[in-house]
């Protein structure tokens, strides 16, 4: 079949399976709020352990509930399925993620059957449920995967819109992998060098200037061998599913305004030329939940027109740009709650997930299951979108008030960040639940 | 005891270990030519496996032969070692580098004790001889680790001296972990994005600017928290040993004659501002034996000068700088033997691997045993100790002629590069083997 066929029928795949979906309103035997993020079209796979049962193991999300899949891994079938179920029992996603779109297509079907409200496999079988349902306030959350290399992007519009080589490909850089935390993990002020007058030597010290960047990361499926790029016909193969990401940062926002224009602290000092390197190191924050691209499908929307036209190896027509509401609140002890500070859309996103993996391999550079890729700040086009403090605050030149007596040009210790996401269908939603950290004071050596 | 009295002690400790080298001469069993790499001084630790086993299991180099530890692991003794003998069963180093220096030493004791010339353990046992020792000739060598994070530095004195934040810390950047492969590996050339004329739209194609860059990198050992700086006087605690590295490059070369010359081919385009990406993600190969520091401490020496004095947290006295001759050659079909092209030494470093560790470390960044540390290209001050095409050829002014009627500006499909290196002893070496790879032209699509 030819390319031009192939990407034909995946699109009237695409169209036949949206369509089927809101036909077919499925509802689930258990209880599930319609603002929950959870719903039975969603069901996000995650790392979870409870007090009961301290192995780490597979979950998904339902309502309020963490189904166990290795305790009903027998009720999971299909062709490819059946022949590696001992991968249900694994303390990571990475080996699922391995297996490719039949395998997560097959436990999509075989879960969405499990807990309609018209079957009673489970519905019916109490005994099971105690065994397979955890509340979600009941289980710790763990990394979804072993994370081999984190990537991140440049790829918000708004932020590209000044540079040059930003509409040709896809900019990114290697990130710390060792450092990507889950959700909830406290993040420490990071000690380095900067230098607050250019005159005088450097010096050492906490850093001032800590900021968040709201971004969206997707994980890897199977991979390819080295050498051998993957293709954007191919590429959706080779992507699972999505979460929210913080990428904490201590360093200059480059596309902010002017190309080199130096802006944050300790990495205002090392940045050039060799790009983020100790600014983006002490910590990354991800939701927990990996919604996988399937359930996103759903709200596809058009790509963003791309003026000058890619270059034939970064070109897809079938949508693969996603309508996830995205929200940033920050909260603190002068706080009653957390204030939104930042609306926006991952939508906004220059380039789509298929182009970033396919110019990240088109050297030859190989993925592997769980690798995690990072869209970069995702920003909007009004002053309330901007993914970061130092954009919403223009520099540090406009601080932001929250209201109570409260106001931010940078985040200060024990300011908590909440980001969350989700996607609104008709009567129910599909969301990625809440990506947070809580700024601890920097290390002090005894 | 105080910081500075530890420092003391320690200095002294290495000073007596080297006189008791230096005064005991041991010898093995095994017949072990001066000039082979691999004397009982070194013992480095691999990962092979043979046709008649093909599990990868950890090995040690001595002489012509592989000591297969998981065949003798009872002899191996010591306090630590004795009650963690499963890691020596494992298939990677990750866990035995995890152990820490008590461990290494016991396991570096036990060794030199079972080769040596008085010790009829292995020497008078032919059975265990035939299951223990195999040819290296006869083995295949693996990765010896998973690396979970790779990071490269930009730590040569020479590079650096055009470049002000250089001498205040050593400036790094992260690297892509999966496409790290060992010695022998082919490398494929890449394909990407260039812009030959700056007035036109880039174009895509193999890239032509493939070069080497001649590095050596070193091995983590335990890791520490995220959030806990590992602190200079400990840092030698964390670091395992030293491969060499070829961290095969198609970008510019910033370090050259100014700040932000471009040179290269596929990342002249690309690689502002985000630091180094497609041009540095293809390929990196390094040489299968790791060698320990323990090994290397004999062949330390003074530190370079750092003017300006660094800050008190890279401060350290004790000599972390070693003498490590290491050549690069390149062969092709036109040459009958490889041609040496470069000879430098390790001691070219700016920047000690202690102070690269703690610098990456001083955010809170956590690093994890297995975890690989570049030390940027080793350059010397003559136009011979150069440690890539790029300066070899003064930008391709001045190609290099190779004799025989071939020359070079950059590699050639077919080329293969072999990087070699050693430290002298009194009547023996203790060296790193090659480190080689081949390049293969670019991947066609089918």
């Amino acid at each position: 079949m030819s390319c031009e066929n192939q990407k034909k029928e995946k699109e009237d795949f695409y169209k036949a399976s949206r369509k089927w979906k809101n036909n077919k309103i499925e509802m689930s035997f258990l209880n599930v709020s319609p603002d929950s993020h959870f719903s039975i079209h969603n069901l996000p796979y995650g790392i979870f352990s409870t007090s009961s049962n301290p192995k780490p193991r597979i979950g998904v999300a339902i309502g309020e509930y963490v189904l166990d899949l290795s305790e009903m891994s027998d009720l999971l079938t299909g062709p490819v399925i059946a022949k590696r179920k001992s991968v249900l029992h694994e303390s990571t996603l990475n080996s699922f993620m391995g297996l490719g779109p039949q395998a997560w297509k097959e436990m999509r079907d075989s879960l969405q059957r499990i807990l309609s409200s018209n079957e009673g496999v489970l519905r019916d079988n109490s005994d099971l449920q105690s065994r397979c349902l955890h509340r979600q306030s009941d289980a710790t959350m763990h990394l979804p995967a072993v994370i081999g290399d984190y990537t991140d992007f440049y790829s918000s519009k708004n932020h590209a819109t000044n540079v040059g080589t930003m509409v040709h490909l896809p900019v990114g850089y290697h990130g710390r992998a060792s450092s990507v935390v889950v959700s909830g993990t406290p993040v420490r002020r990071p000690m380095g060098q900067t230098r607050p007058d250019d005159t005088k030597p450097p010096v050492f010290g906490p850093c001032r200037l800590l900021d968040f960047e709201l971004e969206m990361a997707f994980f890897c499926g199977p991979g390819n061998s080295l050498g051998e790029p993957i293709s954007v016909d191919k590429a959706q193969d080779h992507i699972f599913g999505m979460v929210i990401m913080n990428d904490w940062s201590d360093t200059l926002d480059i596309y902010f305004g002017s190309l080199f224009m130096t802006a944050r602290d300790i990495q205002k000092w090392e940045y050039v030329p060799l790009g983020p390197f100790l600014g983006k190191n002490f910590s990354t924050t991800i939701s927990p939940w990996v919604v996988t691209m399937d359930a996103l499908q759903d709200f596809a929307v058009s790509n963003p027109i791309q003026e000058p036209t890619p270059l034939s190896y970064l070109q897809h027509k079938d949508p693969y740009t996603f309508d996830v509401k995205l929200e940033v609140a920050l909260g603190c002890e002068a706080l009653k709650n957390p204030v939104t500070i930042c609306s926006t859309n991952l939508k906004n996103m220059y380039w789509t997930a298929k182009q970033q993996l396919v110019h990240h391999t088109v050297t030859g550079c190989n993925v592997r299951p769980g690798d995690l890729m990072g869209s970069g700040t995702i920003s909007g086009e009004t002053p309330d979108s901007y993914g970061s403090m130092l954009e919403l605050c223009w520099k540090g030149t406009k601080p932001l008030d929250l209201g109570q007596g409260v106001s931010r040009k940078f985040l200060q210790d024990g300011d908590e960040v909440i980001m969350t996401g989700y996607c609104q269908g008709n009567g129910y939603r599909v969301g990625f639940g809440e990506c947070k950290g809580k700024i601890l004071p920097a290390f002090q050596s005894h």
